[in-house]
């Protein structure tokens, strides 16, 4: 992507309406678009970072077995009175609309009902489970309040999985399966170091916790108490000790420290399953019920996470593997052989495959530079009067502020090896 | 994808609340569930052919600079207003919603006012045109009636691209390599030869006609009267004396057929823009309008008109560039050896990365070719005890029934070059 191409531009003006450094970051660079507190349209730039991580997401849910699937917005009452979660005062952040007949229709704000009536369809036997799907999705709740940026959405990208077993023990399989897909997520993602399993209310439908991960951040609004040693960790909102005996906890190893939620999964036991009529017969001809799991993911609150996160004062500082490319070129002149130079570096990098943004803009280095700096791609390269003369690139590291020069094999190694 | 993970299942049973022969076909291959009337969810192999379809429009939109945004379904109702487009009265097809606080919310059922706002944060001057930019969304539209299947949907899948020109040359050059770019969707997909541009009403915003590509097939609901010659047609709603002297075509010379419209491209002129007060500033520094036009491709009814179109009294028949899968292998019994021949091949095919449904059920023959013809997979191989002594593969053409019998190497090949 040529920069002078792009229709995005950076601003340096933080924006009077946004509170949240996520999306002041991510307004200033270009990536996403205000529609309404709460709602964000994404740019160019913006739509790449999303689509890589759920591409990671994706590949890991892919790994464990996961069948991708697109359920609906629109949503029919009657499938929700099943389960009681219809009434605006059982579900009080529900959107509803209403079709032209005048029937009221919700949209959609999670999925385990149309999930289930969708399986419906094809689970009967012990032979068809178990099974895992799931989605990648925009969601909609009608938040009372929306001043987090993508951190706390009205309308955002959810991927949600759901495991349908035969019995317990499968069940607890499939459960540790999916939570060590969610650790291979993280770790994809640059947070590995900074996420920890973390134990939490289980909900209404099972006396066991839920498992929240919550990375470690002081922008984190929920409180945590961790186990460093054995890397787990007790939300606030459970800490008593009755749960800590539960869990095998000791509250003097724990460490107090604030964190954001970036993924949970559920045991709903067969109350969905049960609920929508959803059974099945197993060796002996038994019907018998089916235990699920689920488990979610906030893609586009991750995208907010890493924004915030990784930042310094310069602007966002991009993970490789979500960066909307791996490296800017910054052309310094506009003098021919330099220009030639500059186009031929991006040609090669592009056959490599490398992502990579060309700044041909016709700008002064310091803008060119603090453009960079703003956007937060991992690598800049410099093409200037003094290229032509040494023949090496002097190329800048985003995160660490380091300088090295490198030749052109030696960059194309760097950027290669990072891809992988 | 080894089929006895695969959580759908095909039916012999055709749906007795569809009407619409797209929708029973995708139903019954296990291709898509019906929510509601006009709105379906995509299963694993119908989300993968939405995707192959998404991934050409994608391909071609870049191919002209197009670059691609994610709008919001919510919109706010004060930028509809701009345009005398939030009223009921006036657009009669809304889905609207509420804010928790009251405010009234639309549910989008098109983006040229959004596109347009967003636009305006960065276009000031002339440097900063032309802009081709696009979306590949889901649209919500209130229709009263919803029983064509995928042909017309309540929620659905879009592609909508939008220009903005500085001047009516550069929007006519623009036009032209949309219009361009939409020949070469329909070629990929297997429409090239049945899909014609055909002048229609050109809406409120212009004297001038819009472009209809009709796709040439007894299932259309539209009348249009082609010249064959020319390769352009003109539809029903707009033929008159005048407008065959306008577009210089003979009444005589006009074939009538039957067609569906799988895209559409409008000259918008500078309705939107000067609605919503996005100028640009030429090179005396004159405030000038901006010439927009849009481009619409109909993504999920193209997944409809494609299943109708090409099916056979067998099931479906996808063209090579849309299937979930371009070979099905199927297995015939259950001997070790036979057993093991087939993991082979499915290894050999997955190593070159050709896209492979490996039917390792054990299932009669009869089930196994019944579901590889519903399924419409372009090419069927039979691994058989037959396989192991002769050490070729028999091989079925979906589209033709045409067998022949390949060694490996010559399936590989023929597969390969069906891929790129």
């Amino acid at each position: 992507m040529k920069l002078s191409l792009l229709f995005t531009k950076t601003s340096k003006t933080v924006p009077s309406d946004e509170t949240a450094r996520n999306a002041q970051l991510l307004i200033q660079a270009g990536y996403i678009h205000k529609e309404m507190a709460g709602v964000y349209a994404y740019t160019p730039l913006g739509l790449q970072v999303l689509e890589n991580i759920k591409q990671i997401v994706r590949e890991e849910m892919n790994a464990i077995g996961g069948q991708e699937v697109m359920m609906t917005a629109l949503q029919p009452r009657e499938l929700w009175e099943k389960t009681d979660r219809w009434d605006d005062k059982k579900v009080d952040n529900w959107f509803k609309t209403k079709l032209a007949n005048g029937s009221e229709l919700g949209v959609g704000l999670t999925h385990e009902e149309p999930i289930v009536d969708l399986l419906s369809n094809y689970v009967n036997s012990y032979k068809d489970l178990p099974i895992f799907v799931y989605q990648i999705q925009t969601k909609f709740r009608n938040e009372l309040r929306a001043k987090s940026g993508l951190l706390r959405g009205r309308e955002f990208i959810m991927k949600d999985m759901y495991s349908l077993a035969r019995t317990q023990e499968e069940h607890e399989d499939l459960y540790e399966k999916a939570v060590a897909a969610y650790y291979r997520v993280y770790e994809r993602l640059g947070l590995g170091d900074v996420t920890v399993r973390t134990y939490a209310d289980g909900g209404i439908f099972t006396p066991r916790f839920s498992d929240e991960f919550q990375t470690l951040s002081t922008i984190g609004e929920d409180t945590i108490f961790v186990d460093e040693e054995k890397k787990v960790a007790i939300n606030q909102e459970i800490m008593s000790d009755e749960s800590l005996q539960k869990l095998g906890l000791n509250k003097d190893k724990l460490v107090e420290k604030h964190a954001i939620e970036v993924g949970n999964t559920f045991h709903l036991e067969t109350k969905y399953t049960d609920a929508l009529d959803v059974y099945y017969d197993d060796e002996k001809g038994q019907r018998q019920s089916i235990i699920m799991g689920c488990y979610g993911i906030g893609v586009s609150r991750l995208m907010g996470v890493i924004a915030e996160h990784f930042a310094d004062e310069n602007g966002l500082v991009w993970p490789t593997s979500v960066a909307p490319a791996q490296v800017i070129i910054c052309r310094m002149g506009t003098e021919v052989e330099v220009v030639k130079k500059a186009e031929e570096l991006y040609g090669a990098l592009q056959e490599q495959k490398i992502g990579v943004i060309y700044d041909d803009r016709d700008a002064r280095p310091g803008e060119k530079f603090g453009d960079a700096d703003l956007l937060g791609i991992p690598y800049r390269v410099i093409v200037g009067k003094k290229t032509l003369e040494t023949s090496v690139y002097e190329v800048k590291v985003r995160s660490s502020g380091e300088i090295s020069e490198l030749s052109l094999d030696s960059l194309i190694q760097l950027l290669r090896s990072e891809n992988s």
